[in-house]
């Protein structure tokens, strides 16, 4: 194979996506994890060990045209002392400021990204000074928070010791809580030659921090619009290579940033059948300066999460349409074990399915999320 | 992972779709072929060594819950002899009748599936014999023919000695020409419960006997009922399981069955973004007795395959919709080394921009299939 190799940092199931969109493009691949029974260690070769350990990370780059991520908490100061000989994508920049919600949120506002007041905690002061201000709200941690995890309520003054001490060994953010109608996310590719395609908005449902269901495409036209602009501002400021995604709360209409990953995102997942091009054909078109693909639906889409365990696989494929991702991963509660998307040629059509299939795919999860007008 | 493993008999192309077909099913997959650096060796495990070496083979089935075959001419005696302790599907039975010109023919002929005149030959004055009966021919090898392999147009007696002298140390079959309008294939599956998946019919383009573009779905729906009809006779005379394929001669519009093949095809790579389950999966699902997947169209789609050279890869990303396949081998003139699909939402459409194509993907390649009415 003369194919230029890609290397990926971490073998999770977005890797593992990655590596089955990349071999049709004749790439070949290569992961680094810490073990190598992953999801990505399954369908392509890997290297074992941490991901600081340079001399994987070099071993990783060697020959490799582009060394990219499957997971955004990847410490940076290892990359960037690597950054002369070994080219990564997306840029470094943009991984830095999606491990830190402050440095997050704080360009948010600087590109006129709306989003909600917030306030550096660096002691206990700091959080009765940032409540006094801001009201009830979330205290976070600033760094390695994910699927909601880092987070702690604070609806009154007497939550705030509490809040303090289960998080506080670390830097933290103190945010506004957004009584939000919905959630939303946006999901891009930039090239390096400039070029920028985005897909339709995905309207998510979470249950306790972790995503369940994602509909696609989603909401008003001017609502997708809006989260295209700040996106591409994102994608610009950074010079961006790759897939970038961001979330974002909806509260009367209006958008607000939450948070964005440096990366394919599981709110995308739909686009392996549901866009004429997925986000892992993308995000590896992007890295490697080729054409995007067409960011298109086909049709309507409806994405779900399976997680903690398995359902039937042999009843789930009677399902006409569905279409079936496992990841490799053994049981256990909460976690991501696969996904399947269902496609409808109407959003109605889409919505009554789901709502049928939701107690066998996902038991206990509702399709609350409202119709946005 | 717990999943069971598929023990794949040949690691091509087509072995390399269906390794990235089974892994989002969660099925790891393991293959045999004769060098490692083969397509499928490329995304998943192989063995090396001979498809006639039990010892491999017995390997290959171990822990496996099914073996099932990339290439239809893998000896079969071997095969049997493992049959009591290795699954094979599809059914060896099958493979056999595949590997016979005559059998075949003869087969079509018993369960009332229209074929041309044909008659077999073992020496000199049997085909003479053949020619005064029949008229102009091809005479063909009976065994391990493909791509136009090992066959010999015979348009006057005097081409009766030449076409011998070429062929004539292996058991032949002499057949009717058919001057046909031009060429269908119909691929489906079938699951041990009985279950049987039909694909809409594919309108195929040959060149000195290789497949170069497919279109579907195409025809007039007669005509694709008759070839369901002729394959569903064959899937369940052989109780089969997997997918099973039928080439057609279409002559004054009428069905003329050419061959099968007792595997996934050329001509239905197509499915994989222009159906709703692909060929690979449909395959998998079959031979594991889970549930069939839709076997509707998604659009109306166009295969190019890309032969002997690729072109370049950036310029055909460049087309919008166009999905990529690169099968990782070295050029070679006359290889099959990867194929690319367009779908579009009308046939016109769809041949128009295929039509725009061509002379970049399949230099010298006309669409000289007719609209059939």
């Amino acid at each position: 194979m003369s194919a230029p190799a890609v290397g990926i940092v971490g073998a999770g199931q977005l890797g593992r996506m990655l590596a089955l969109a990349a071999y049709p493009l004749g790439l070949s691949v290569r992961f680094l994890d810490r073990a190598a029974d992953t999801p990505g260690g399954q369908v392509a070769p890997i290297l074992t060990g941490e991901f600081t350990d340079r001399g994987l990370l070099r071993r990783l780059g060697r020959g490799a045209q582009v060394v990219t991520f499957d997971w955004e908490n990847v410490p940076v100061e290892p990359l960037q002392a690597l950054a002369d000989r070994i080219d990564f994508a997306p840029p470094l920049p943009a991984l830095a400021a999606a491990q830190d919600r402050l440095a997050e949120k704080r360009l948010f506002g600087k590109l006129g990204i709306p989003t909600n007041r917030h306030a550096a905690v660096d002691n206990e002061r700091d959080l009765a000074r940032a409540f006094a201000r801001i009201g009830p709200g979330v205290l976070k941690t600033r760094r390695l928070g994910y699927d909601g995890k880092g987070q702690v309520r604070v609806r009154s003054a007497r939550d705030l010791a509490r809040a303090y001490a289960t998080l506080g060994n670390a830097p933290l953010l103190y945010e506004e809580f957004v009584p939000f109608d919905c959630e939303v996310s946006i999901i891009g590719a930039r090239s390096a030659r400039g070029e920028i395609a985005i897909y339709p908005l995905n309207g998510n449902v979470h249950v306790d921090g972790i995503l369940r269901v994602t509909r696609a495409p989603w909401g008003p036209t001017a609502l997708a619009r809006a989260a295209a602009r700040h996106l591409t501002r994102l994608l610009e400021h950074f010079r961006y290579r790759g897939v970038l995604t961001v979330e974002f709360f909806v509260r009367d209409g209006r958008l607000v940033a939450n948070e964005m990953a440096p990366r394919v995102h599981n709110s995308g997942h739909w686009t392996i059948e549901g866009a004429e091009t997925s986000q892992f054909e993308n995000h590896l078109r992007a890295i490697l300066d080729l054409p995007l693909g067409s960011t298109r639906a086909r049709g309507h889409a409806a994405m779900v999460n399976l997680i903690g365990a398995l359902p039937d696989r042999a009843a789930a494929l009677g399902t006409p349409g569905l279409h079936w991702h496992d990841y490799g991963k053994s049981a256990r509660p909460g976690r991501k074990l696969g996904h399947c998307t269902l496609i409808d040629a109407t959003p109605a059509a889409r919505d009554r399915r789901v709502r049928r299939l939701l107690p066998g795919l996902a038991p206990g999860v509702r399709l609350s999320l409202p119709r946005l007008r």
